[in-house]
């Protein structure tokens, strides 16, 4: 048995979601693989052609369909921990009837998970007889609100990229490939305790104005200002996330000025974190700043989206979005200003809705960092 | 511009996915992100809560749904190189709407990719006001017969894994866990030509009797018997799979025997691969090589799976596949024996349809191979 946290946090989040499920007229809940899946009973990794799912009715137990194969593995999840009652499948069967064998007598409303691949959602969609909803509403609730266990993991996950980003202004050194020094911050985040690298973007230069730049054979330069965006996931599959902007020796004068604005931008967007605040109150107050100072248009992106077993979840920080922020949320804050041809810049830190307040779990130091020339 | 064939090769896929569309009544296709959009425009990566799409009416031109701090990505594949009408959008703007914008008027079928999630799937069939049927069926068409650049490929990463194959023996040596062997082996991977490792099981004694075990700590005793599958996809997408299975030291001479019935039964299903056969027929031959030495109740998974830019893909070879083979099409050939408790063996090759009969692109020796004890 390898679970990341005791059976009785599963179960606690079974009832909430079904709880959830039934509070909102919804008769059951269909979980494809995903990260829900994994919230709600351990179970990870990904098959597409073969259907794995946990029916959640609104009233009864919960059932598990899964291919014969993968049931051992699913056993050594919180689905055995549990006892949940299982209906395996073998090639030729048809794992759609076990899931309608599974629903709670006629159903009205069901709701399947956003990771659900068309593969299985239009075949559930025709035997149901009815277009299914999204449980977005319904499973958000209880991921977006992070427990103690969960904000404890993605403390320690800060921890370990803020480690990672401790190394890199030894790394980024003027004459190496984009891709050297990222497989090297892909070695170290997983010495510093990640179970599995997530993601190294080492935008140098021009390269750093593409928000969406991974990695590429560029040389990065004396002078380059780099962007480095990583993250990788803890064993338990909490992530972390966290960017930081180098100067590779000395940084124009001129990138340094607004960076330093972008700075401000994001610890103003930091600073309005609270409850009760919307998630569009936050972005705004990074934007403002940035607007401000005439670089409005050069951050062309939201500020924000949650973390937590996935990279991007609930809540998203964005304008318009009107979700009130509340204790327990984790989101990143991740303001960025690109001129294209020329340079781009980001800080994001991985922050907490305290009672009162923000924790903030990211916490080297936002200003232009000098990395080696 | 990265593209892993000319851009003419795509200019073609794309060609023969709308004429398919066409023969088959649909009005247009909707492919999201994954293998299918990959394949007909080289474009990879997943975004799960943005939408990149590509639609694809059966008459017109195609338009490329996508947010705009992916657009530059986007450029750089088949969709800049073949000048693609592409609609970009930011945070805030409604992609379904540009989705919609993009087809030929008045629609009665649309067909959608098997990989895009629910999360865009159901939103698409309420603005759509019908229930879009899987592309599979028209899409599996164009991806399932493979051209001689695929097969090219697919070539050159059975010689890759054929290569590490060949230094596994040197790595799985008693009183090492699984898991450090799976890492030179991950490693070995990497340094024999595939651009990212896809899986390595290593599955010793009593863990190989459960076929889809991965890698533990357990440590090699000698005389276990070791399941290795492990596969990569080379820099183009293309992707190798290849299962060996190996003895630590001297085998248990049962053991020995019943794995020798194993390879004559993996023969025996790639010697009935021609065209005009059924994939039910392939794995039937395997299956009734087993069921007359007894074992029939031990090989408790199909035979075999497509392989190409995914590695589990049309055609399946399995109880009841009734797809005719027809040159051009790769699959996986892979009986195997579960004991549970005990141990597990497979044999696993990639073999290419020819035009009257069968090319193996695995080229290690089958029978049970004597590791370092």
């Amino acid at each position: 048995m390898d679970l990341a946290f005791p059976a009785a946090v599963y179960a606690a989040r079974l009832d909430r979601a079904r709880s959830l499920a039934g509070d909102a007229g919804i008769d059951a809940i269909i979980v494809g693989p995903g990260a829900d899946l994994d919230y709600l009973v351990g179970v990870r990794g990904h098959t597409i052609e073969r259907l794995t799912a946990l029916v959640i009715p609104a009233s009864g137990a919960p059932t598990v369909v899964v291919p014969r194969m993968e049931l051992s593995k699913v056993r050594d999840t919180a689905v055995g921990a549990l006892g949940l009652v299982v209906a395996d499948w073998v090639d030729g069967d048809d794992p759609y009837a076990s899931v309608l064998a599974a629903l709670p007598g006629p159903v009205r409303r069901v709701a399947v998970s956003d990771e659900l691949p068309a593969l299985h959602t239009l075949p559930l969609a025709d035997r149901l007889g009815l277009l299914p909803e999204l449980a977005t509403p319904v499973l958000r609730e209880g991921r977006m609100i992070k427990d103690e266990v969960e904000i404890a993991e993605l403390r320690r996950a800060g921890a370990a990229i803020d480690a990672v980003h401790r190394r890199v202004p030894a790394l980024l050194r003027a004459g190496r490939t984009e891709r050297e020094v990222a497989a090297d911050i892909a070695a170290a985040i997983v010495e510093e305790g990640h179970a599995t690298v997530e993601f190294v973007i080492v935008g140098s230069g021009p390269n750093g104005a593409d928000p969406h730049h991974e990695v590429s054979d560029r040389v990065i330069a004396d002078g380059d200002i780099v962007v480095v965006d990583i993250g990788g996931a803890l064993p338990s599959g909490y992530n972390s996330d966290s960017t930081r902007t180098y100067a590779v020796g000395d940084a124009d004068a001129e990138a340094a000025r607004r960076i330093a604005v972008l700075v401000d931008a994001q610890r103003a967007a930091v600073a309005a974190v609270r409850p009760g605040v919307t998630a569009a109150q936050v972005d705004a107050a990074a934007r403002d700043v940035l607007r401000g100072a005439g670089y409005g248009e050069a951050f062309v992106h939201r500020t924000g989206h949650g973390i937590g077993i996935s990279t991007h979840e609930e809540p998203y920080i964005a304008p318009g979005q009107a979700t009130v922020l509340r204790a327990g949320m984790a989101f990143s804050v991740e303001p960025g200003i690109y001129f294209p041809g020329e340079w781009g810049a980001r800080i994001e830190d991985i922050v907490v809705v305290t009672d009162d307040g923000v924790d903030n779990l990211n916490r080297t130091p936002h200003a232009l960092t000098r990395a080696g020339a």
